[in-house]
């Protein structure tokens, strides 16, 4: 399927691949011809956010390709792997305002058959933080990176640091596996009121959206202490906890301070060093974040 | 460090290379070149079987890289691992002699990561036979071979029969996680008397030898038995059983008939279609051997 570039001057037309023998085939000949390939794997239902990691993977390119693929095995049995928003045309469309070479969108059944039974596991950053309350979560994660980078045979791929934990996961994955993809990590992205951006945002609405934003305010408070000279893990993680707690609809799972880079959990705080990370239930959704102190 | 060839005319010396760096840089040339690599990978101890895998990969290839490398990972903690027989100079000798144009000889150390958290695991096909008795080994297996694929970049590898199961792990492996890597398998090779040719055959003596050639004699009336038309799996199990306990030095730990390419297990025999499976303790050393029936 071929789509015609308007905007912006291009060479050729940005492609959408649907499936994994082609985009092989077309990374194949990319290699080949010497062209260097990113890859930025989304679930789609594109924002801001992963335009930033777009860019990033322009920057260190010949070639772009955006998976887009609701990876079912990454959601528990509970979780919203249905409702999970959906809007290939329009990630589509952003994709090839940005200047994307390839989205590359498979089935599910394309990408899993019906007897897999093969699962890249990594066992000890996945064991803290999301992987607590997402039991099998960094599997999925870890086998779906894995099936991609062998798909798609990227270069670099692009990981956003929204998901820190699972760009930790990614980096020991690809060290322990001597995967040869290069790791990019790519800043999070707020909103203007603070809020990260997350595909999961769609599902808020009214008052939500301002209770979402105690979730960086609370990260900044945590922050700030942190540079007023609390290096106490114990007692910045309480106030975090404490901020969060002043709204109703806030439930927190964990608020955590870990090693910035590998996302393990660490015995005292090292300014810059040191990340923030927090999951809580606003209502019925699940939200993210997390901030280096 | 280099070898040079004596008594066959080669382009090259055989190369030993020992460092994951260096070994991948050699790949990465070789295909630069466009030559096609071909993978054995071996636990090292090498004897004729192994040298029979070689034989193929030379047929299938431009360049054969041999492994030696007693993987850690995939030995039990009351496992043989620290006496399972090493060789490192014979083995490089006969590999020399054979034609390879690489070993690729890693330490531990430069494999394994002491912190290393990521394992590669098959729950379906690893679940019988040998998965049963020896928790983790296929883990230790699918691990240690995506990352001796990923390290050497090999366009096929050769794997032996006599280790069957293995054999449909990885092919399973390679199939879920899409590794551009083509499986060959190789037959099982035996001594005159029957016996299947494995590394550790050098833990028997005298009067051992002579009793460890009841597992092929064994498998071969079962083998007649559906030459004679017994399709029944209890029937031609049980007989296979009976066989084996005639000395009092074998303990059985499975014979079992399963589909002669997936290793799964069968509901009723077809001829050319099953493998009889089975692994004994002989006295102290664990053994396996398979027939296709």
């Amino acid at each position: 399927m071929l789509v015609n570039s308007h905007k912006y001057g291009r060479r050729t037309a940005m492609k959408i691949i649907q499936t994994p023998k082609e985009m092989s085939e077309f990374s194949e000949k990319m290699r080949g011809e010497g062209k260097k390939i990113a890859l930025v794997p989304t679930m789609g239902a594109l924002h801001e956010g992963h335009m930033s990691l777009i860019d990033i993977a322009k920057k260190n390119a010949d070639i772009v390709v955006v998976s887009v693929f609701v990876n079912p095995t990454q959601f528990g049995p509970n979780e919203d792997f249905a409702a999970y928003p959906r809007s290939l045309e329009a990630d589509a469309a952003a994709c090839e305002e940005r200047g994307v070479d390839v989205v590359f969108a498979p089935s599910a059944s394309s990408i899993y058959r019906k007897d897999a039974s093969t699962y890249v596991v990594e066992e000890e950053v996945s064991a803290n933080l999301c992987g607590k309350s997402r039991p099998n979560h960094f599997r999925g994660v870890a086998t779906v990176v894995s099936i991609l980078f062998n798909i798609v045979r990227p270069h670099a791929a692009v990981f956003g640091e929204k998901d820190a934990q699972q760009v930790s996961v990614i980096e020991r994955m690809v060290r322990d596996l001597f995967i040869d993809v290069e790791i990019i990590r790519a800043p999070l992205v707020r909103e203007k009121s603070g809020l990260a951006l997350s595909s999961r945002n769609k599902y808020l609405h009214g008052a939500q959206l301002e209770t979402a934003r105690r979730l960086s305010q609370a990260l900044l408070v945590g922050k700030k202490m942190v540079e007023d000279g609390c290096l106490n893990i114990h007692r910045v993680k309480a106030e975090i906890v404490n901020q969060l707690s002043r709204s109703s609809r806030i439930r927190v799972i964990y608020v955590e301070i870990v090693d910035a880079k590998t996302s393990l959990p660490v015995k005292e705080i090292v300014p810059g060093k040191c990340r923030a990370a927090l999951a809580v239930w606003l209502d019925q959704t699940r939200l993210i974040d997390n901030m280096v102190l």
